[in-house]
This record gives C-alpha cells, structure tokens and sequence, in this order.
C-alpha cells in the first residue's frame, strides 16, 4: 500500500506473480472502508482464477504497519490513518477469511531481497530504502530483526544522527538524521543548499525555474557531467559510506543493499560510498561487506514480492 | 584470560561455579607454552575435583579471540600473539581431550548477563562493557550476533563514530569513537583535557600530581560533590546516551546493560544517559529501552561465568 495506490498480487512459492491487480488508496473516509474495498479486490482476484482455498495467506506492507498488532498507527501520509490506529490486518482477515500479516516497506523489501533478489543465500545483510525517506530492513543470522516487542520497530537507520551540531532538522522532529541527507528529498535540499551557498557556480541545475529542484535532476545533471550535481552525490555517498562504517560495527553483514529511487544513481552514488568505507572503516572490517544495489525493481512487482515474502514467513 | 592473569572455574549448569584455580597469563615465550600450562591447571582442577568425564566442554573468553577459528590474532597486550596467529581452542582440545570455544570478552559477558545475570529471560539486548576499552556484545532473538561469518566480530559498537570533526585519536587508527571518551581511558583523557583547558577552576583532582589521573579520581572526586567531576561524567554519560539512541534505532532492543569498571560510577552516568536518551531518542522508542547495570560482578567470578555460557552454547 503506498500513498496512492494499492497493489495487489498472487504469488507462488518460486517467486513467480501470477496474478496482479491494482485499487487506489485515497478516497475512503476510514480504514474500514479502505479495507473493503482491498478485500473486496483481494477476492475477486483469488476467485477470477479459480484459486479459492489455495491461498496460504496475505503480507502487506504499509507505512507504519506493526508486525505485532497488524495495526495502522498515525501514518503522516495516508489521511484515514493519519490520527488513528486501524487494526488492518484483522479487517482484511474479516473481509477474505486469510491470515493476514502486516508490516512495514522496508522490512518487506529485505525479506523479498532475499527470497527473490541480490540477497538470496544470504543469512546476514541490510536493506537500506533511498526513496522520499530512508528505510531499513535488517536481516541477522536469516531472520529479519523486528524489536524486542516483535512489532517490527526495529531498524530505523535512517534517524541514526550523522550531525550532531547544527544539523538539518529531520521530518522525525530532530536533526542532523541521516534521512535529512541520504534520501531522495536530501538529495534535493543538498542541491537547494549549494546552489544558494554558492550563486557564482555554473550548473545545469540553474535552467530548473519553473519547479523545486528533485533528485531525479541532480542525477540527470550528473549524468550530462555537470560538476556541482556531481560533487552532491559525493557528498551523499560519502555520508553513506561514513553511516555504513558504523553499522558493520554493529551487525557486521555480508552486505549492504540499496533499494528505490535513489538507488538508480548506481555508480555516481557507489562510488564515493566505497572510497568513504575504504578510508573510514575499521581496520578489521576492510573490504568485506559488499554494498549492492537492488535486484528487485522498483514496481509494484517489488513491493508484490517483498510483501509476499512477508506472508510465506510469518502467516 | 585476561593480560595479566588466567581465571578457571568449572560451572554447573545452574550457574554455580563448583571449583576455581588462577595462573599467571604472563611468562610465556610462545602460546603452545601457555596452552600447555594452562591445559595442566584445567585438568589439574578437573582430577582434584572428581569430575573427569563429567565436563562438557571449555569456555574461554580471551581478546581478540574469533569464534569461528578458535585463534587469538594480533592481541595488542599479549606478547605471545602480539604478532602471530595462536590457534589457542585446538591447543587447549588437544592438552585436555575436551571441545573448546573461544569468544571475545564483551560476547562472553553478553552471554553470562543472559543466563546469570540482568539479562535473564530477556532475547533482546546489548551489554556494553566500559573498561579500559568500549566493548559490546549484542544479543537478538536470544542469540549473539556473530557476523556473517561467524566469527564473532561483530559488536565492536565502541568504534561507532560520535565526533566526525576533530575527533579524539582513537587506538583503533581512527578519531572521534565512542571508546575514546566513554571508555575508563576516555574519562580520564577528559579529565585531563578540561583540567588543563580550564586552568582558573578548582577540583581536588588538581591535587593529584604523582600520578596520571584516572576514571576512578574522577568517580571518588564526583561523589565528593566536585563540579569538575560531575561534569565530566555528565558530559561522558551524554555521549553514551546519544549513543544509545542510534544503537536502539538499530535492534530496538529490550535493555543497554553496562558492565566493567566504569560501570561502577552508577547514577553518575545513569543520570545523564537517562537525561540525554529523553530528549534524544526517536518518538517511536520513547522510554521502552531499559537502561541497567550489570548483575555480575566485575571479577574472575563474573569472567568465568560468562565464558562457561559460551561452553554451554557453543562447545
């Protein structure tokens, strides 16, 4: 479930999307009423393939879904969410008579990396989501690191403090978080920033007039070999890389896996990352986690098999 | 094992230590010598005691030990593997007929906090150990992270980087780690630091001039009522707090448990860590990670029951 709309899958166990479907998000006053509708799609999908009774379960992933409750707690994006707990996994379990799992994006996008993606075979790695956010999702010895509370709290690497003075202020209410820097949007601000810090540099990113400046510019921009968007995912990698350094002193991971939007700036961003780790990380650690960009695309096919991970696992 | 001596200990498996012996760490040209010395003083204790063929297998807990190998690597203060790599767990097997592990210090006491100590029943948590160095053991889902391989390396969270401008040097090579403030070293660089930084203010730890001052001045100076003093363990239990924010923003963890001589200083760091976490951590982790001192003491007692964990666990 993103903002917008809802994607819808049937998968087999092989990672294979038979069947998919899609409803749009917005437009329900309640929960209750999203939820019939999803449960409403969800069946209609199952029956339309004659897959009555072959369906183990349903995995969701949703922004601040808890594994533990199934519940929908003060999502800043979605409006029938935004200041009240809906307890979407028993409502849908109501509407189709399946199990229903909930969980968050990023934790969804590490197990289906591993089933189906770069992480496959690994017991031991970290999902780092770069999109309008940072997300993370933490698999240790195979399984998928939720919080002593098993609600799936865990794994907020985003709002780890990389500016401990003076630092950006962070959607969280704090500052100086990685997520203020390292997502899509800190990639803009960064853009922002310069260009006002320094008006007598010559960019391509000055023709932008007409509308903020996004990341995907940035990296149009670096692509063409323009120097200050360059020197931005630089500076982004480098944070990365300096972030990373510290958590392989924690988990010490096979790898490290990028995934979503940002992630597409590949090399311009891997780059300074592996330079950063290179100078930064301690001796010990020197050249064994791998950092990797996604295999899953960023489709509703992704978040299809991340989530359908989520269901083989836990329902 | 530690620099300067070798505590041995057979243990139930309640946790009662039946027997103990000691020898001398140092004093050996090679460490086949000190495995040979110290295979005669397990099975001495083993034949003493009536308990050959009773024993399952030997714990031991030593720096730099890698779980996976067996082998103590470059340790700093153990002349015999400053340089070379003893693979000490077959030594020991080979003397004594019995299966042996070795684990790093920090997880062995991770491991005796969860079956003896603070830790009992708890799956989750992270045992910080505050000595001369920062050391870590981390514990999720009931189980030690080890690394992806399973070596053991994993943990070393007192080479996180807190200041990344102008940071102390750190032993590691680096500048701005936690272990280069927050450790006993780190208390009393600080001390040294704002003594001479502030020359106008007055502390009884001025009248210490013998001697370098260290972690201990500091604590007898600070419940004295010193100012100085309290403000250095308000500035180095901040640090740690802030610390412990990231570190929760990773496993979300059920408890932090402090462990080693510094720990000693209680409410002294406990207050700020306290203080500073409030402030600090992420809304979503409000006051759910518990903040304790360890249950074992710092002694060969509590040494050999976290190490006879790993005997139970691993061997």
């Amino acid at each position: 479930m993103g903002g917008t709309n809802t994607a819808i899958g049937i998968v087999d166990a092989r990672g294979t999307i038979l069947y998919q479907a899609q409803i749009p998000t917005e437009g329900d006053a309640t929960g209750s009423e999203y939820a019939k509708r999803l449960g409403k799609a969800i069946n209609d999908l199952i029956e339309q393939n004659n897959l009555k009774g072959k369906v183990k379960g349903i995995g969701m992933g949703a922004p601040d879904g808890n594994m533990k409750t199934g519940e929908i707690a003060h999502a800043a994006n979605i409006p029938w969410a935004k200041t009240v707990v809906v307890p979407m996994a028993d409502l849908l379990t109501a509407e189709t008579g399946l199990a229903c799992k909930l969980a968050n994006d990023a934790n969804a996008a590490a197990l289906g990396e591993m089933y189906y993606g770069a992480a496959k075979g690994m017991k031991d790695f970290i999902m780092i989501t770069l999109g309008t956010g940072l997300g993370s999702g933490i698999v240790i010895g195979g399984r998928l690191v939720v919080g002593f509370e098993e609600d799936g709290l865990a794994g907020e690497l985003g709002h780890v403090r990389m500016v401990r003075q003076n630092g950006r202020s962070c959607g969280c209410g704090r500052t100086g978080c990685l997520e203020a820097y390292c997502s899509a949007t800190g990639v803009a601000r960064t853009a922002r920033e310069l260009l006002e810090l320094f008006p007598e540099r010559k960019t391509v990113l000055r023709n932008i007039v007409d509308r903020p400046i996004a990341a995907k510019d940035v990296y149009d921009a670096a692509k063409q070999g323009d120097g200050l968007a360059n020197e931005i995912f630089d500076f982004t990698g480098k944070m990365l890389g300096d972030a990373f350094c510290d958590f392989i002193a924690f988990s010490y991971p096979e790898a490290i896996i990028l995934f979503g939007g940002l992630a597409h700036a590949g090399e311009f961003l891997l780059k300074p990352i592996r330079e950063e780790m290179e100078k930064q990380i301690l001796k010990m650690y020197k050249g064994k986690t791998k950092i990797l960009i996604s295999q899953l695309n960023d489709s509703a096919e992704a978040a299809i098999l991340g989530t359908s991970a989520i269901a083989w696992e836990y329902t």
